[in-house]
């Protein structure tokens, strides 16, 4: 059997149940249910170490922040359109999260990733506007969309401003969020037009200060959208009949080939 | 057009996006930012009302107690088998939640049920204990198995104790309780072995004394383990390589018919 | 190791892979390319035995017949909302076949246990007509929908229609379709309206003659829908931009609480 | 209204329902059950044009070729996990489906784009063996896996030989299945180590000669990968209990931090 064992066995050092209790991360769940926030939890999880105060409140901020926006975005639509299919309730929410890709959520990991290029580029003594105006020149030559910029709702992210101004009250508010939005500020001059600093940038910025790997960026996304999936999921299944959000048919143009071939 | 509008118009009562803010069931989220932790955020979402201090505690408390039981559930076997197939962060974490069926997670709706009617007959003048075995002899008799009893790894699950002890301190321990208490104590004398109330079981009586609708008990409990899946799949990312997890080959059995047709 | 290799023996009579082949069923899968259908093999997977060449054709047919309806049911909805977040080609797909639940291709199953219990009832001496209106009264009696009969669109299903050709054509029109069609006939003397048999009714009606397993239906329903889904998040990819299917504001009713707070 | 209907507007050049057909991509669905097999409609709905003979016969064997290869890919593991977990038949499939990324299947999609690369080379002149070797050399230099290549059961794949043979028969073996062969020859004497064509790139060198859009790889995968999904998914749901794949606990190796703090 030896050859086989390296072959299933897995490694984890995220949790241990045992009889009497499950270690996560070390510490006793028994302990922490009721002395730690879920929060709390989601950043001992995913970074291994407690959070101090400061750092458990601001991720319970962002977790709050990206929670829900209404009906229109593709994570809700397609949650209450699988609903409407006569589906148990996790599914619906597994089929809300699938949305959350590279363009819905998905902008923190590639925003993070930006801010620490436009950090290095500090730390070798660009100042934090020139670091902003190099990171918007660089987006305009390659045509690329800036991670974490404009909104179709929302001229100022209302969720962005209240997310630092916690992050200057807990004492995180740093470089990253000084060139994120000293980015926002540049946009016009560079761009042509003002582009807000969106909640996903926002976010990033202050995950980029708390030290998170960009790589978990989708995965917070998912941990807090999840909440108002699950919300839209309930009412879709206590209000609605199956198959209720058939688009009308006239909103629906056909614009294919015509009868090639009849009985 | 008229008569299309119909069909077109969602109806929600959970949030609306404005310019300026987004309004959950009534409240501005750029106020709930950082003065509303994420679960009393998710009470919110959804019953419509704002928590107690002492809900929204314990609700934490309930988020925290479900959310990660080391490797081996099906929700964390099925994350990291997909995200081995080389899968965008998201679309694993929904794979993990898909597991969180009838028999994973599942059993909170079930048992809620059963608690009700369980309270339906203590209403009706049965004592606690009196209705606690009615419910056992009903599911002996119909050789089902009773939801939210029996655990395989924890002989006291040691998430309900702490759970109930803090029901307790917040005021929210009740006949629900009581009910599942009685329920689990009886189990020897009546189905002949001793099945303690599993974490499945205490949240569903917990969510009773709390008013919540049966229906939601998959919703909060992927809203809980979704924490532990985005930390699984964060963990298989960063540490293994594709296709991590074929089972050995001498760990298949393969049982159907040999070679019918050979070239 | 003695006691945990029962734990992660994985048993299966489906297929077994080895250096030189892949024994599907006993079959070599290297003699069934090119010389069986797809249709054949999905026979051959399920049912474990070869198709004869009437069956595998008939149920080319029927995977042909549920495989593609329009823009308009959940499942492509779906997937096309999961593809304008950015997702992945096989997670779109993964979230359209998500919304293949009960309410939409799940009546495959449902029907075929009618129909069953209607054969069971022919077998004990009741006429074809009889149990047909023994199932229409039953099902007027409790109330509910009769699985796999009427359909917004259609007021007679083109592809039962074909399907029930094809069925005598190969020699499988039995009694489960002289049921089927019996119940159709008589749905507007015993509820006061016509119901076409839809395709769910005709498939299963099909499925049942050539003798699946009802609790196959849900999976040969994807298998054929699957092709279509393909189809929608193809064209969606190659023809929209992100997040393209936002639903008008004007049609979005919020119906909830006012702002009860604001900064 | 104007200014949303363009928001709501779906169009599509798939199919269109009527009270009296479906008409796909032009033809009468009615004429198409029973007269195209469900291979010949997959061509049909992806390229929106009929397939030749040889082309629905070539992609039948694709079909067939990719449907199955026993319980150990991550696509069928994560099925199986996550219909132990109680959960609905098609939300086990769409699981299954999930896992079907970059290192599952996806190597199609790369492949293709690989010999688009190598066949342009070889219309500014390069013979194909040279086409071959430039490929090899920078797959080597940028230390990437090439795709296509290698499998960890197959020392000579079954199916790509197989699919192969066939493509000669079709008169559809062309330069790109050429050019795929010499790569194949010349892993040896470039790379250091024998590497055969797998199936993914024998399939993509046939979808490259037929025409496909090389982003279609993971959706013709995904199609016929379904067909061994629904297969193992009833299995399961038929032989086993629920959770009955938990990996044994001496194989699972938590390398994490022991208590730190106990109550």
């Amino acid at each position: 059997m030896e050859k086989t064992e390296k072959q299933v066995m897995y490694r984890t050092a995220i949790a241990k149940a045992s009889a009497e209790d499950v270690l996560i991360r070390g510490y006793s769940l028994r302990c922490l249910i009721g002395n730690l926030s879920i929060a709390g939890l989601c950043y001992l999880l995913v970074k291994g170490v407690m959070p101090s105060e400061s750092e458990g409140k601001m991720l319970d901020a962002i977790l709050v922040a990206c929670a829900e926006h209404g009906v229109r975005p593709p994570s809700i639509q397609a949650a209450r359109q699988i609903a409407s299919g006569g589906v148990q309730f996790q599914a619906c929410v597994a089929g809300g999260i699938l949305a959350l890709g590279d363009s819905h959520g998905g902008a923190i990991e590639d925003a993070m990733n930006v801010l620490a290029a436009g950090v290095a580029a500090m730390e070798s003594g660009a100042g934090v506007d020139e670091a902003a105006r190099q990171i918007l020149a660089g987006s305009k030559e390659r045509k690329q969309r800036l991670p974490g910029y404009g909104h179709p709702t929302h001229a100022q992210d209302p969720r962005t401003t209240r997310l630092f101004e916690l992050a200057r009250e807990h004492g995180i508010y740093g470089k990253c969020c000084r060139l994120a939005e000293s980015i926002a500020q540049q946009t016009k001059p560079v761009l042509g037009r003002d582009l807000p600093l969106n909640v996903d940038g926002g976010v990033a910025a202050i995950l980029s200060e708390m030290g998170f790997d960009p790589r978990i960026g989708k995965g917070i996304f998912a941990a807090s959208r999840v909440f108002g999936i699950v919300a839209h999921v309930f009412e879709e299944k206590l209000r609605e009949k199956p198959m209720a959000h058939l688009p009308a048919r006239d909103l629906i143009q056909y614009d294919g080939k015509e009868l090639i071939c009849g009985k």
